[in-house]
């Protein structure tokens, strides 16, 4: 069976992509998308999260990491985690072959491999900007409009200059040693299952255990395969190692915390 | 005066509405959202909440119950609240009369009237799941492709075999006794209201109050016949009795929890 | 260069945009949205936010300010921060010539100028209400059916009777005092910024500081300009002088309160 269709393909509207620091207390995310409707009324509009925790550009790297491959091409994200936001750092227009991207120049974009980079435009045409940008509100000032205009036709070579290179943040990764392959925590979800920097693609076969401070974590396919309360790691769906607790916080019940070591044990024991 | 029109029905894009206990702290709603977009870029996305508690089926069934009947008729649900997911519990596809559920298959759609269950498939068929299938994330790899997919036209035989009928949750329902009606907390609402399984449907007349443990609550209208920091009990707006306290949480302040016995007084005192 | 289009303007769908107290943890909102998308299929909904603390009407009113501008002309709104619901206070539709707002008639639209109010109708066509109305979720089975009526093309002056006037809180306005100006905290946002009575366009140069208690609080452009945790007073992204903490919670570090006093001190020192 397929379910292939053999209609012709239809030009659907734009998709615009958000994911944000700014919680959903304050109508900080609502003003952001209003701004953008402004501009392309037709915009689909998704949230990826607005649940990244404050100023952790580490974090929402990982969100997006995570989650930007499962967007369907041709979308237009507005990524802005920036606790350097009214300072020295630019804003950026970042074209794939996949996406576009309007985020601030601080490492957020960090998971982009560097050859699927196609073009970086700082964003500095004023006709893209409020006027005044409010200092404190690039989100609605400077990122909303460019992502909108972007969005609605507008071509990529009016955002602004070329750039060489994006920045991007010192991601720690995995080695292999004598004893295994030694990683460490790099974040944290919602749930409190910790995110490692072993990578999926880096295990040759199903791990043993992991070794986390003097505790011995036994590895599992998944959650059903324990008890609840029972610690494991596992290869988590975003495609890394992640130490969890089954119905719990692994962050908590394990005294977790970004940088703690993380030791996979492969082959017997 | 008629508010209705004399125009012809217009189709409107399929509706997809989503239930889930992922929260909104990290990207999992996003992808779920984006993993159906790509399928069905036409879908008109609708949460219900992806706040029911983690890991607990009894407050997303009820959730569902309180909510699911204000729902347009002929939307396509995805409701995930699946603390056995990678285990051995089935993925179903649900067909009513008014609409189409995917869920797991561990009495989350236990308030569906077994009457009104239409068809039941497991959802098997390959073309439908992501390759391969995270084993913590169905969410995204079983359950979006395929409601996508039905939102999208597939016809709902394709989804996989037959099966016989849905699991059922035990779920307490009240009891005439001599002093009153007899029933217990089932679940809380964010605000700390207590729903019970006490149904407005039961009631002869007006009760006279709640005895709740050594405390008699007043049976009241709504919040604002009682004064701020009060408790009272009410029929709240999904059908149920519900405990409550104006402007504050019942559940801290009376410190209740599922399965605190509610007794409604009817009649004289 | 220019962004605008030769191209005729389009129609697009009606804008429903929501502003409540009701939070993301339940499916209250999910049902609000139901019900509109029930009545009027084609609307696009936007969220303002969901997280006005709960029966806070002032706070509601400070976000609606701060974010009602930038939504784009002709939305429909909703807007519901209703301690009294099911009380004897009235359901509103206002018009104003920018857009159209349902609400409860407590203070919530207070930051409407009264010269832009055009129109107030009380809600109270029974074919706008859900029969029978729950006494606790107006937003349900009040305002929802009401927007969507509106947005749908709904005559305005079928509503209900004209009335009036609002009803407006009374909300703080700083004052000029021989040390400078005086104001007070009014609101927080989510990440614990003090929102004031002093508005930016009060300011006739740059101050210098803010003094709340015995504390000086030096005026910054933004965030950048000091360091992590340090505190600063500045415009805020709504036109409001806020007291902030870098990266931090002002609310939490400085023990801000909704009335603590904040002079700002302007000139030289």
């Amino acid at each position: 069976m397929s379910l292939s269709s053999a209609a012709p393909p239809v030009k659907h509207p734009p998709l615009v992509v958000l994911t944000t620091d700014f919680g959903l207390a304050d109508s900080y995310v609502g003003t952001v998308k209003a701004v953008i409707l402004g501009i392309c009324p037709s915009a689909r509009l998704l949230d990826l999260t607005h649940g990244v925790p404050a100023h952790d550009v580490l974090s929402g790297c990982l969100a997006l990491e995570a989650a930007a491959p499962y967007v369907p091409p041709g979308a237009f994200h507005l990524a802005v985690v920036d606790p350097g936001v009214g300072g020295s750092r630019a804003a950026l227009a970042v074209r794939t072959a996949r996406e576009v991207f309007v985020a601030p120049d601080n490492g957020l974009l960090s998971f982009l491999p560097p050859e699927q980079v196609l073009e970086v435009r700082r964003i500095e045409n004023p006709d893209l900007l409020a006027r005044p940008v409010s200092p404190t509100f690039h989100g609605r000032d400077v990122f909303a409009p460019t992502v909108a205009h972007l969005a609605a036709g507008l071509d990529f070579s009016l955002v602004g200059p070329s750039v060489g290179s994006i920045r991007r943040l010192p991601i720690p990764e995995a080695r292999t040693t004598d004893e295994g392959t030694a990683g460490e925590v790099l974040a944290f979800d919602g749930f409190g299952n910790a995110i490692t920097s072993i990578r999926a693609g880096r295990l040759a076969g199903r791990p043993r255990a992991a070794r986390v401070g003097a505790r011995e974590i036994p590895f599992a396919a998944t959650y059903a395969d324990l008890s609840r309360g029972q610690a494991l790691c596992l290869v988590g769906s975003g495609g890394r190692v992640e130490i969890a607790v089954r119905e719990g916080s692994a962050r908590e019940r394990l005294h977790l915390a970004r940088g703690t070591e993380v030791l996979l044990l492969e082959g017997p024991p």
